[in-house]
């Protein structure tokens, strides 16, 4: 009955990097939380201590930055790739690598109706995510966004649920329904080297909210299915999407205690519980997932 | 000897009041986080424990969800005066009430290039805030707005400074500015119940971001101070502005160590520590603040 | 190429429970944040819209606050297993139930050197974490912990590490190690309805302290194995550990540039980048995990 | 109707300094979280951009972290003192100086019943607070703590508060009180050098969290008064203690829908809204508080 070590994995977490480009008069931006995060042949490290095979998170951070100037973050994903591929390429004793970024958003001030060569503020809609991984020969792309809040006053029902000793739940056919929607997907071949990733971002972020706005929901599980299809009908480069939305409950609040009309006017947004809700949609014929999902943090 | 009961206020905070207007199939949404704070005769409340001059919060609570109702939120500044005047002229032992507000933002989700009528995304550029306080004869209002993040990529130096055997900052004659503005402002003479404190809201946030923007920094002060000094030009009913700003400090990255030349491109964007101006900017003849700026939360 | 549901998942998350036992005038308490989440036959409500197989998540968290009461969280295991069973058992539709807790920690007020019958300090060092996945015929539990933040001071090196062109970090034989330690394990065969749970939590927590406190340090990976293996030495019912390390950074403070020997003593903690390290301990002969390490968030 | 600048005062937040204690194998460590606030001439800074005045927060971090070393941590408030104490004597343009610290707490590893020499756990019941004000020829001193959150599951009572139509909460004899206390605390005429200000930190917190505990509570209010009191009584050179507590509402559980009795025995805790009960108790030949109170946040 031995111990042994199990799946292992480090790397360098948030590394906080700001790229400008200054190359004319008017600069553009990308603002970024990149994380790298190695898996190989790591045993002696963590058996006897022996760190030969462990290139430094240090140099891991070092490495991230020096990228950001002689790659660069134009493309977020082209990025990540150069990155994850250079440490299974030339650090011998990694079998994978994943990089993981967060894209905080930045939208030009406008001064006196034009926008403005140099300042911008952050735009707080949602926050991009990117994650590549690599290996010898294969490479898995995926996307998505979190904290993308969203709301509807109407056009949500929730009835004919099934009921047990403890459903006090009374149904509705009118509410509001609103999420704070973390989405991810994964693209299927693609030439990562001239794909429009950020176009495709867009396409998608839009087929999500215009699904959201104009189905007609029977109950969250039912939208969002039909905001991943939506999306992996916008982009046929995708072959799944995943969705994870708390319902954030707002609940009508009882004025006719005080004699007070409350048709669907006044609400208590509620912070917890709430329901969670998650779903895969994708297409039939969708290749196998390998390490796509295999987020860092996602081992502990 | 003795000891005896100081200065003491008491309220529910954080009512979390969302309001939808319904009248026509385009809704409407005003999306708040409320708190109420009384301050009068409450000495027998914390001496002997009689509670018979005490408003339980839960009562202001359930006044304020009412008056969402009743008196609408419309305006932000005449929801709160009338919910701070209701306390002071109907609740015997009140002296003076506060009301604060923060208020999230939404904007219509775009459909096919329309705006929907009752779907939303939250916009996260900043929370505007607003305090009311009320007195027998008096009231004062401020507005503001926080998180608001702005960064630019040059226009900004910081040399010529004081310097001891503390100081080795270098010199820099173009470097990246960027805060996450506090911005508050009080309002002198206006009439509460006609002025228009959403278009003044709009021209002040554009006076602070377009003088961010436009004005060459030598130094955050100098920048805080000329802001200030654009918000009491842009709106006449202004007489205070005061801002606090981080200076959220993005350190150019070393990566001569690798002969890569970095002029101005890769910035790590720190978190802590990091340096925190704050301002007023005042009219000369500015009325005496009395209770404007006392917060809820100040007392401690 | 048709679009297809994939593996979905739904419950009520973050059901704030506190439980107080108050059968003498010595009271107990145990405080909660439990997540309930269903995994089953609900492809009609994502595709149709159809209800009739969902239950509401408001009477899942109806159900785990009754449980509270009737099973009582004397035992969070129990708790957690009861609460699981019900719902495979007695809601049709569900296939595989899955249960995961918080435990927020109090300790008693001492009061002139006694403990105090019904007073309580909220102590702080972690968050205890239970998760139990039940289907029919099968369950797996596993504790953990999150947020145990330790440090050493010495006993601690880094050194002999891979280098490339990237590589600037300085071998050390002495550093600040400090953490913030998830760890989460997986028990094999126990007989739920009798083991002392709390009292292996009590072990498997000691195990990793006083490894991390004793065990010098040739690198975290290492320092990381050893506390998985401790634990799985201290209680045999374990069979697999968990750890989660990001390598809180404490860098030596460059003082003498002011003429100031700084021998090891003033550290700045920095927030961001961190490394993370994570690895899994395992027995040779552990049962496969199943679902046991398919946390409810995991999914997107 | 000139503009002109008002209040000001910058400097540098949040210095988490570490320090180490390392004369013997057995180690001593001080966290800390400080920040530096000036006030001052700093006019020109804000109205031409001169900084001839104006000492860089970089050098006030410098400062911090060398002071960590040359006057230790040993005491916070004489650490404090003595940083602030500096920039009045040795800045020219410097009129006030506050330096405000944050402790965080760590408690030695235990191993086989002896506490570990140089490993420590972090204590999290709270966060201690410290901050001091110096002029030429004055000094201020305040205390305090932050987070410390207890619960009494009886002993607390609500009732005969006053009503009026919105008034809907049912009167108590019997609830859970529990809140997240904020105090602060003002020293008298100490002698800075050798007062024990640790030893009086003990004595306060006791007094408060004792208090908390046996005082049979008729509201929040009592509690909050008789705590400061307590305090007050138990070391004489306090001068006024100031309180801020959320009622952090614990709502009994509606089991009895379910045919479940629940005689106070499952809750709620709720997390929003919540009731802010805020008191200063003071001594009535208190002197008068200058600039203690003005914290370097408050100004915005």
């Amino acid at each position: 009955m031995g111990i042994i070590l199990g799946d292992n994995q480090y790397g360098k977490a948030e590394n906080r990097i700001v790229r400008i480009v200054r190359d004319s008069a008017r600069h553009e931006i990308r603002d970024v939380n990149v994380s790298t995060c190695l898996r190989g042949r790591f045993d002696d490290a963590h058996l006897t201590g022996d760190q030969g095979a462990v290139l430094p998170t240090d140099t891991q951070k070092q490495t991230a930055y020096a990228y950001a100037k002689t790659v660069g973050l134009a493309s977020l994903e082209r990025y990540a790739l150069a990155l994850a591929t250079h440490f299974i390429a030339d650090i011998e004793p990694v079998d994978q690598a994943r990089v993981e970024l967060e894209e905080f958003a930045w939208e030009r001030v406008s001064v006196g109706g034009a926008e403005h060569d140099h300042t911008w503020v952050r735009a707080g809609q949602e926050v991009r995510t990117v994650a590549v991984t690599v290996e010898d020969g294969a490479t898995w792309i995926t996307g998505g966004l979190k904290d993308l809040t969203v709301l509807k006053s109407t056009g949500s029902e929730f009835h004919g649920f099934l009921s047990d000793e403890y459903t006090v739940l009374e149904p509705t056919s009118d509410r509001i329904m609103a999420t704070s929607l973390v989405a991810k997907w994964r693209f299927g071949d693609v030439d990562a080297a001239t794909f429009d990733f950020d176009e495709s971002y867009a396409e998608i972020k839009a087929a999500l909210v215009e699904t959201f706005a104009d189905h007609h929901s029977l109950a969250l599980q039912q939208t969002l299915y039909e905001m991943g299809k939506a999306a992996l009908e916008a982009v046929p480069e995708l072959v799944e999407v995943r969705l994870s939305a708390p319902n954030k409950h707002h609940f009508l609040y009882d004025l006719g205690r005080f004699g007070i009309d409350n048709a669907n006017e006044v609400f208590h947004a509620d912070d917890r519980p709430y329901g969670l809700i998650q779903a895969s949609v994708t297409r039939e014929d969708a290749p196998a997932a390998g390490p796509a999902w295999q987020q860092y943090t996602g081992l502990v």
